[in-house]
């Protein structure tokens, strides 16, 4: 068994403090995450950065419920200094305009073609977007873990919910040692 | 616009007392679905059925985290009596192996076909099935109503959860009378 | 490597003398597809049966180029007498809308979940609907045999192109006999 | 009606002497191309750049029949000169891994975003990238134009082959002045 970790939107939006969706309690995850991407890269593991990226000026469906934000290029859509994607082959960026990361982008062709049958989904907000991405790596076939720790929302009951439709529903909730194990183990 | 009325699930083995899923909370549903179909038969709206059917014997990715359910000829992926599909052509069946009535069907296809622009989703269970097929909708680029009375879940705390996900990311949590209307407007 | 059987449109549409696409050479292929279903079954090989069925009275994007046609419960999509999906559980009816069995149905899901990575594609016609679906095929990351003598047009030059194109990016074509052991090989 | 215009593949791989896909009547096809082009930028008409975009090192299923090839960064890959994306925001470079620009990708999405229902389809070759195009274009609901003077082959059998079916089966092949028409009609 293969896996791939997969960090959905570490990016300012959520992270810096002078960006539209910032939350303190964001930053908890950082160290988490740091930790995880460092053992995925000591092993060579798959990395999959998952990030917002919309298109300058066009039309949308996400404005339907969303401002416009995380345009290619803009402030909000750039990476948390550190967490950047190395020049590693198998670190790779997916561009993404919904709250899934599997939503009208390559993401499971590429995980397919890398062998790759289990992932370790890390990233915010619990609730959007590592929810929806779960629920498409479950649909597609997917093993899926999420480690807690490296996970969170700026509306904890709402996390706490999703943490518990997701262990029930979708994949396992871990803690960080495991999800460690795993993300060693391409 | 053009709305169409999406049930999701409304089989016997969330509603029958000797299904595995059933919980006697669900019942309370029926008699708003009820009311917004006859709504849609009357404007002759287009209903889908969207129901879980799964190849008997196969083996199917959700397997990973449920038991085997719902399989094709089966009691529990029997319609509820009073809700089968009629056979207007404006009422359809779409079977779905996911939680999400999207997923590897026709439906996105479908209702583009019928330049449908806005659904109203009803059925069990709010925070899996309803949820998943409302993710994929609104990303879709559909409207998305879902009449809060029309839809419950045998965990309280996990459909309340995902009714404040809803209305903030995905769609509008509405009354029975706003659901109705927009039914009504084919 | 498991392997799976595409029946693509076996139905009277194209076979039966008083249908619409009907063509005499059309059923050269049946001797051909019954040995290799005979072998198949034999093997308890999986066996998908992907066959046009549209919504009578809907709206359809085909309606672009094509006529109504092969509406469910119709004359001209129904099986040629000997070719129907037994009750075998690795025996598959996939309904389809579009040239392709793979567009908007639940045949990657299927095949995937079966753990199939090979797929012996027969059935009509060469150039459109056997094309569309192989080109599906090979683009989901499975090896495409298609067995020259069990598919065929009723436009010769436009089938022995689609078959250059297979050969060259897509697929192999290939004898009987190939095919026959393929599909033995479950 | 909103038209875009599609181009694939106007890169180096098949137009620049040294690449291995290069064939010298493909040129042709590059003045027809730069006349839409101007067209539809004086209009402002939404232009998408289908192009090929591999990720080095990484497995693909593609290379079951293809070398590796058009790797990101890799001089294949490069714009044609004079056919690069502009910063217009309604001109977009889609990365595409598969013969279709609509696999895997955000295409469907983004002209259905931008309310189109028509696409003009010009570049290479004819018989593979730009049928598997179209095919998808016409499988979406698309209403699709290939001017014959904006695409060719290598084999020119081949492409003859495919304008006959693109015309019979999926949209319409028109001379030079209707494409111009349909991309000044935004």
């Amino acid at each position: 068994m293969s896996t791939a970790l997969i960090l959905v939107d570490v990016i300012a939006s959520f992270f810096h403090p002078d960006q539209p969706n910032y939350y303190p309690e964001a930053t908890k995850v950082l160290d988490p995450i740091a930790e995880l991407l460092a053992a995925a890269r000591d092993r060579d593991t798959l990395v999959v950065h998952a990030v917002e990226r919309h298109y300058p000026g066009l039309t949308d469906f996400e404005h339907q419920k969303l401002p416009q934000h995380c345009e290619i290029g803009a402030m909000d859509s750039s990476y948390v200094p550190g967490f950047e994607p190395t020049d590693r082959n198998r670190e790779v960026e997916v561009p993404k305009r919904r709250y899934s990361g599997f939503y009208a982008t390559d993401l499971h062709l590429l995980l397919r073609e890398q062998s790759v049958h289990r992932v370790v989904v890390v990233g915010v907000k619990t609730n959007v977007c590592i929810r929806a991405t779960i629920q498409d790596a479950f649909a597609g076939g997917f093993d899926v873990l999420l480690p807690e720790a490296a996970t969170n929302s700026n509306r904890p009951h709402l996390a706490a919910a999703t943490l518990e439709d997701i262990d029930r529903y979708f994949g396992q909730v871990v803690d960080l040692a495991e999800a460690r194990t795993a993300v060693a183990d391409r």
